[in-house]
């Protein structure tokens, strides 16, 4: 099974597909969707909804998973970032897949087993979890890759999508981490 | 010269165009586009955004005019309407449009004459302006209408945007417009 995760972002778009036996989960493809600075709103939502399409139809997921934010600083960021959601989720569809929503609390539940997780922490585990040598950049990407595994989680293994909860006494030890000091 | 307006919304988005002679204008089309009440939020995106892409291959527009807000009463319906107002503003992108964006206070100066004139004023305006019989049905095609007559209202002659302005003394006269009671 294949899940396409999508972190939107009117500046920066980012993208993570995993793959899935049940048990273990490989990196298909993780990048960014990096909208031109000089280009009109528009033409932004063009290029990420552009780009979403070609991949999804490259990667050919069974569903897509998307960050759902209720809360945002202000209405006028909640309304941009509202943009770009929609033009994702609109890619989603018209490739003929369901969309999963996940709200930040519960993809850091999910991924590292505490809902107050911070950035790092988030990155780190989907390193760990996916096999990887080092953390996906950028971080846009490495978040789309804990939106897909949150996915994965919360998918019981009948197919059935389960309330997402803690992965396991491990994971849950992550909310005493504490990033080394560099 | 034909201009396609647009009042987005997740629930109901208001199409309207006009065809302007630059004194005269006329209505081309107008109406509502609703969307199916038992259907998922990415199937609704969906359903704007195909038909908005018919509507604008059908009346062949030189320019699209959306509303812009920056206020809402809070963020999640601010990201709500952004998704619809997203994926309108890729139709007209995709269709090779220009978008012209109005806050609901240029729409109200530019139709009314006063930039908190309420719904009912500028409704009134559209179908004086558009010489209409009746106001048209329902209020979300005629703020579209609103728009697109805001978009020719801020163009000069030679094609330049300007500021927009008051129409006439008699436009602001709206100002002092009381509805008559039924």
């Amino acid at each position: 099974m294949k899940i396409f995760g999508i972190d939107p972002g009117s500046y920066r778009t980012g993208y993570g597909c995993i793959e899935t036996t049940g048990s273990r989960h490989r990196m298909v493809i993780s990048g960014a969707i990096q909208t031109p600075a000089l280009a009109t709103f528009s033409e932004k939502l063009l290029t990420i909804h552009t780009r979403l399409a070609v991949l999804l139809d490259q990667c050919r997921p069974d569903c897509v998973a998307i960050e759902n934010l209720f809360h945002a600083s202000n209405a006028r960021s909640a309304l941009k970032l509202g943009h770009a959601r929609g033009v994702a989720m609109l890619a989603a569809i018209e490739a003929g897949l369901e969309v999963a929503e996940y709200t930040p609390a519960e993809i850091k539940r999910a991924v590292v087993g505490y809902g107050r997780a911070d950035k790092h922490q988030v990155q780190q585990m989907v390193k760990l979890i996916l096999g990887l040598t080092a953390v996906p950049a950028p971080h846009d990407a490495a978040d789309a890759l804990a939106i897909a595994i949150c996915h994965v989680h919360s998918i019981a293994p009948g197919g059935a999508v389960l309330p997402v909860q803690p992965r396991s006494k491990a994971a849950t030890s992550w909310r005493h981490y504490r990033p080394a000091r560099s």
